[in-house]
């Protein structure tokens, strides 16, 4: 008879290898975003949806159930929080999540989704929802299918929002985003009516892309991103991937016209690198080595991004080297109006280009919006008139065309439903994060303005890099600050920045 | 009962598989050379022997030899030089040649030269050929024992040959490098007795990379590489790659104060990369739309480096760009002194360094040491002086150092034996395929000095590309020139062209 700790490594062997698969993969999309010649995409796909059926056949293999059926009721399950019990319990969840779904739904899923994304570029085009509005209806259908396949108690938003949050509710992140909405419209109505208008026009002189380049390396280098286990390259939709243990690759865009894009798209995209780095490399791609959730893995882009990239004593470090990268554009700027311009708020239609605070107003949006939808209370049809009221009653804005509302993310069309609040969920816990980093190591913009950025990596490291999945993400949370997530530690951080340049 | 067709669509869709991999083994290993993370290597290397071992198991399934089997008696096969045809018999040969190996074998040959060239490093770096002898010994001994599991006819090195450039026997190869070496030795020597010497300093100028970069692009594009299906990227060793039907990826490095090494090595991709993109892509990683050997796909390589690359023509149209992209280097050198540079002949120590005239010298030194070695006639003890000695005889120099002798080409300790050869074998076909299109064409010159590469190519298209392996070497070449492989088109070209510059 075979021990358990002989089960326990051929499971984790198992997986090891598939992981070799699916860091196989990340290259295969990785080059596709930065290298491909223009005629090699079909090819490509052909590559990847063989692979994705590797990994599955892997993934959904009988013996993984057989290895965790024999560990379950061994000492090695007993802590779940230990190596190998969160190994035991996180492996027994992916296999149930993947075994649960019919193999016809998963092909028809992947079939669908691939079509969808070239049916909404064709209708975002157009400016024409009606020709995407039949693919969405089958999308949101087969989500509902893939929801009742998982099953849930509450209602079926709540199995795909597991998907990337895990163990998480509807009716929590609900309430929460409602408390957080309720705050964060009237901070942005008084700013409007504030009378002061923070002028951007500095951030868009000319900003040489090689010396934009330059900068977004030295920073993320500086704040504590490594270049030995990783790169920065260019592309068009920035991202963050692992192609190993020590390889992580992020990815930005240059706008010669726009200092942030590049900036704190590079700062968000190393938070993201930073966590991945700090993983447990021996165990690379099993649960001890794996991020705990999307929701805090956000939370690590945004803390770099927001909480220290758009803080001032960080540019009280790091002003002069801007200048110094950028002497036609900023050298009659002062530090002051620099630090402003970066603060700015002020609503606007397109997501991905909303400031620090209006940025999850989009995002609650879309969260209320795809619960509707997936749990039965809006129709697919009512969709656009949904999405312009809600954008009227929380940002005061009327999308003048769907291009410019409801048709301008990718997430749905590609299938990607219970995804988007965890970009606000991250944001949340990043300030409860700073919150507690603060306790912990004292004042932190004693700190920053040295440039010394190697404690707070060090604390993130600790208390979240180094945990991997050992925890649920709310255990983690509250492990780390003590405390449930709330809006409170947002809030109060948005506001005390934000008054004395509004005047609040 | 299936029918022929049939069986010859599902080889042909195994075959289709296996090569969704081999494309993916091949980004793996470009990745490596263009983009690894520094410490990112371990995981890599475990993700190539991965692959390595999927990729043998697909290539050996015994369907394959079923498959095969049952192809072999139907009208399928009947014509060897057909579509079908080819690919029974060739992907016949393969299967044999893969099962012949005994999986021991495989692995050990792959664990040695893999520590073998670590070996290699150090002993080239220590300048200590004894620390390399003993895997060396080791290495030829598994070379031995493979052409022993493959058989032969006449002797061992046959086939270790054949594996490079099938159905080629080692007494021709000898027989031919015999003869061009009694016609080269005394033309070098004519030359260094000619008392002119061309002077390369203006080539050892200042050219900035990103200006090499910029013409070599230029370059490759005018003579025919398709940038829509292919790039180029910065690498330590210049090489070749195809990573699916329409992505070939050429790559070179850039030495700041030396003109040669980029454009040149950039020439020589492009040629391989050219004969890879005219490739049947329909047929792709099948026997009709592979490349026929490597002896055929090095005199694509050459022909373009030299016979068209270093022609008073191309430059008569090259040169003005050239200048352009160069002003500080090149504006007082005059064409036919830069033309003269380029054309410059000289015994040297270094292969990888050696002109279009002597490199042909250095590897038949080799191939007469490898075939040695192999068929017994020489102990790895005496190689060294072997080398010194075969130098002295035949270049008229002696190695001061193992590192500038014996131990310079990593193809030894990485197991390559056999391979040495195709590079001249390939060079003097190279010569034999411009007087042919010179005949068929006309004036080459009179299109190049007009930029008008266009024929030439499409030629190469017509006559070698599109062939794929539907010929043999021998046949393909008999097929496009009428000719056995002889040296003779290669030395009167070479003397047509050097005997103004020396006054020959």
């Amino acid at each position: 008879m075979t021990t358990p700790e002989k089960c326990f490594e051929q499971l984790c062997q198992h997986v090891r290898q598939t992981n070799l698969l699916t860091a196989t993969q990340a290259l295969l999309e990785w080059d596709q975003q930065t290298h491909l010649p223009i005629q090699a995409s079909e090819f490509r796909s052909q590559q990847i949806t063989f692979f994705a059926g590797e990994i599955y056949r892997r993934q959904t293999d009988p013996r993984v159930g057989d290895w965790l059926g024999e560990l379950a009721q061994t000492p090695l399950a007993e802590d779940p929080h230990s190596d190998t019990g969160s190994t035991i319990r996180e492996l027994q969840r992916e296999y149930n999540r993947k075994t649960k779904l019919p193999q016809a739904l998963v092909e028809e899923l992947a079939g669908l989704t691939s079509r969808g994304q070239t049916i909404w570029v064709e209708a975002r085009q157009k400016n024409d929802f009606a020709l995407f509005a039949p693919t969405l209806k089958q999308i949101m259908g087969l989500k509902k299918n893939q929801a009742a396949a998982w099953g849930f108690d509450d209602c079926p938003y709540d199995a795909l929002l597991d998907e990337y949050e895990p163990h998480t509710r509807t009716a929590e992140v609900a309430s929460v985003f409602e408390a957080l909405r309720v705050d964060l419209v009237p901070l942005v109505a008084e700013i409007a009516d504030s009378g002061i208008d923070l002028p951007i026009d500095i951030l868009e002189r000319h900003y040489p892309p090689a010396a934009q380049r330059k900068l977004a390396l030295a920073a993320s280098r500086q704040i504590g991103f490594d270049f030995e286990r990783g790169r920065l390259d260019t592309t068009h939709h920035p991202f963050c991937t692992e192609l190993g243990p020590h390889d992580c690759r992020i990815n930005t865009r240059f706008d010669d016209s726009f200092f942030s894009t590049a900036f704190f798209g590079t700062l968000h995209e190393a938070g993201h690198g930073m966590y991945e780095q700090g993983l447990r490399s021996d165990w690379y791609g099993l649960p001890p080595g794996k991020y705990c959730s999307l929701g805090i893995h956000e939370s690590q882009s945004r803390l770099w991004e927001n909480l220290v990239g758009r803080r001032l004593s960080f540019w009280q470090h790091f002003y002069c080297q801007t200048q110094d990268f950028f002497p036609q554009a900023l050298n009659d700027v002062a530090l002051t109006d620099f630090y402003r311009a970066i603060n700015r708020v002020e609503p606007s239609l397109i997501r991905v280009e909303a400031d620090e605070a209006t940025y999850n107003l989009h995002i609650i949006i879309r969260f209320e919006l795809e619960q509707e939808l997936i749990n039965g209370n809006l129709e697919i049809d009512d969709l656009p008139l949904a999405w312009n009221d809600r954008y009227q009653q929380y940002l005061g804005l009327s999308p003048p065309s769907d291009a410019l509302g409801v048709l301008q993310d990718v997430h749905w069309s590609a299938g990607l439903v219970g995804y988007f609040p965890t970009y606000t969920w991250g944001t949340l816990f990043a300030s409860q994060l700073v919150d507690q980093a603060t306790e912990d190591l004292g004042d932190l913009d004693l700190l920053f303005r040295l440039g010394n950025f190697r404690p707070l990596q060090q604390w993130l490291k600790e208390n979240i890099y180094q945990r991997g999945m050992q925890y649920s993400p709310r255990e983690l949370r509250e492990k780390v600050t003590g405390k449930t997530i709330t809006h409170q530690s947002f809030m109060r951080q948005l506001r005390e920045k934000l008054a004395p340049l509004y005047g609040l």
